[in-house]
């Protein structure tokens, strides 16, 4: 392709790559829409619920509720094979590794993904199963047992007792199902797009899911929310927060949980996260690191025009809830793993592959030695 | 977004995602070069050359390609726990899968992708032990034990020394050398598009890897080699091949192998391909799946315009070698690993988070009832 004809597109910054009946952002507005119900509409609703929604387009009634929640539970059980893997590894590799390795591991590969009741229910099994796999690896990272699953809990709750070994308290199940349903799908960021991409070949479900966990492990996106709370943990004191980010902005460096691709305004996602971190700090007598967040938010939008982003809050929030930062990112993969089902799910079923151009920038007409004739 | 706004690109048809220095596309004249060099000229290259070439930019002298044959031996034994993994799943799960879980297992995850040499040697390690871990594969689909790395042997000859337990001829070595060769890059397609948006969040180089072969899996994508000699299989001689092809195309079916995005003409590796299955034909005294292989094209040519494609004569080529038609996908996986790595390199030099937007085209304020109110 000769240069002039065409131009490049980095980062395929405002194409559109495809439409999507699943999630809405508007950037210029900070609203965040799931198949046509506002986050701020949805945001007590419980994860099984948001997880009905993607799948079935609709929320659930009473029986359609139970009826998700049972399948979810019936599906928690992960093979030993996968728990000796995560438990030999975790201390090892990192958290979004071990997830990757594990969730390829799980045998779903042989799903007939044309049969629309096998997909529902192959779909459903991953969902709960990732977060088993996630709470195991908590769990095996700090060295500990794993906890068996209680049948009694729902989804959130049986996460947050199998990753912690307490029963958890009502306001953090609440938080971290509210943290769930913020973080379950978002148009087509990187993961989600690698997802649909994969998805595009008419690859299996379990490649497209293990490909968009690859994707989220990056620090530019979903690795993002494990370097805030690097970021708090080095900065240590609000007194700190001045000169710290002065020092950085002034090297240049990109300061963690700020800007967005798509919103010119402050993340809808943000202001939750804000706000329950800001009560966890006030619930805990330890509002040091909401502190220290608002501060560094504060100066980021008086120095620089930048708003936070999902990951910003989300780290204080986690950590006030007692989940080391290390593993901040596969709780992330955890919640949108119902965003990445959806949009394979959606990709199969309208399909073209995707496949850009690139164009050739590189050396022209080399002239070929045989291997005795090179210098 | 609104509707009026902007244009879905389906498929990102056309669009130029970025540029590349390793490998032109020229789609008109059906030309196909390797940094620089057309891959006519580089057809009797070893694989070793190749990589070389795409890691270091040129071509080696006799020390250099003493120096990465090495290498790649040194890196070449896979941990017992992988094998182990292999034996146990190759006969229940598909190949590529087994690849994924693999490869993932690599634990390579921790390599500083910025430290040029360390990138260099994972690189490296990566081409010599995805080989391992495809030829175990082979063997272990077919219930036989592994075969021992011979450390004579070069990287082609060793994979079909331990995938097929015999010390292969010239002529295989040849063959499976040039088919690796031509399947080493080939622009954006789908499995490189998805390992450089992997990358481009920063993520590890194993992460965008493990991608990659996702995306190849597809049977639009990598799955056509497999599912063309399927095709070959089920016509069974050249005397079906019209009713065959006849029956196929009245009921719209895609036939496997033919056209392409980017091609417009003949897919310059289909034509070396050809020869190779034809050779192949000749020397086994059984040309059946090369004539049939023939028929369907000059067939295809007449009847819808479309040409082969490089699945289309690397089927029967692999077949003749004695290469089971079910692991086609994972040597096509083990020879473009150059490609996806080099890729992935060239994104992380320059890069930008790969994240397009998407139109929104589903419901619209949908109004919220409570769950004891929804019907």
């Amino acid at each position: 392709m000769k240069k002039d004809d065409k131009r490049i597109i980095k980062g395929l910054q405002g194409v559109i790559a495809g439409s999507t009946c699943l999630s809405d952002v508007n950037g210029e507005s900070g609203k965040l829409i799931y198949c046509g119900y506002s986050i701020s509409e949805l945001i007590s609703c419980s994860y099984e619920e948001i997880c009905y929604l993607f799948l079935y387009g609709k929320l659930p009634n009473c029986n359609e509720l139970n009826g998700i929640t049972e399948q979810f539970k019936s599906y928690r059980e992960v093979s030993k094979e996968i728990l000796n893997f995560i438990r030999k590894k975790s201390q090892v590799n990192s958290p979004m590794s071990v997830l990757m390795s594990a969730v390829s591991m799980l045998n779903l590969n042989n799903i007939a993904y044309k049969d629309k009741t096998d997909l529902m229910n192959s779909s459903i099994c991953l969902i709960s199963r990732i977060a088993t796999i996630t709470a195991s690896i908590c769990r095996a990272k700090k060295g500990l047992d794993f906890i068996p699953n209680n049948f009694e809990l729902c989804h959130v709750e049986n996460f947050l007792y199998t990753s912690q070994g307490i029963m958890p308290d009502k306001f953090s199940i609440e938080t971290l199902n509210t943290a769930l349903v913020l973080h379950a799908d978002h148009g087509f960021n990187a993961s989600t797009f690698t997802c649909r991409v994969v998805a595009s070949t008419l690859s299996d479900l379990i490649s497209a899911i293990v490909a968009a966990i690859g994707a989220l492990s990056g620090q530019l996106h979903g690795g993002a929310n494990t370097a805030v709370m690097q970021m708090l943990l080095e900065i240590k004191s609000i007194d700190n927060v001045n000169d710290w980010l002065n020092d950085k902005l002034l090297n240049k460096e990109k300061i963690m949980g700020f800007g967005h691709r798509i919103y010119k305004t402050i993340d809808p996602r943000a202001i939750y996260l804000k706000r329950l971190s800001k009560i966890f700090g006030e619930r805990t007598c330890n509002s040091k690191w909401f502190d220290i967040s608002e501060k560094i938010e504060v100066l980021m939008k008086a120095k620089k025009g930048l708003y936070p982003n999902v990951d910003f809050y989300s780290a204080s929030t986690y950590y006030y809830m007692g989940i080391d930062h290390e593993v901040f990112t596969i709780i992330f993969a955890m919640a949108r793993i119902i965003g990445w089902i959806s949009h394979y799910i959606e990709q199969i079923n309208n399909n073209r592959i995707i496949r850009p151009e690139s164009l050739y920038e590189g050396l022209n007409n080399r002239i070929y030695k045989s291997l005795d004739s090179r210098i």
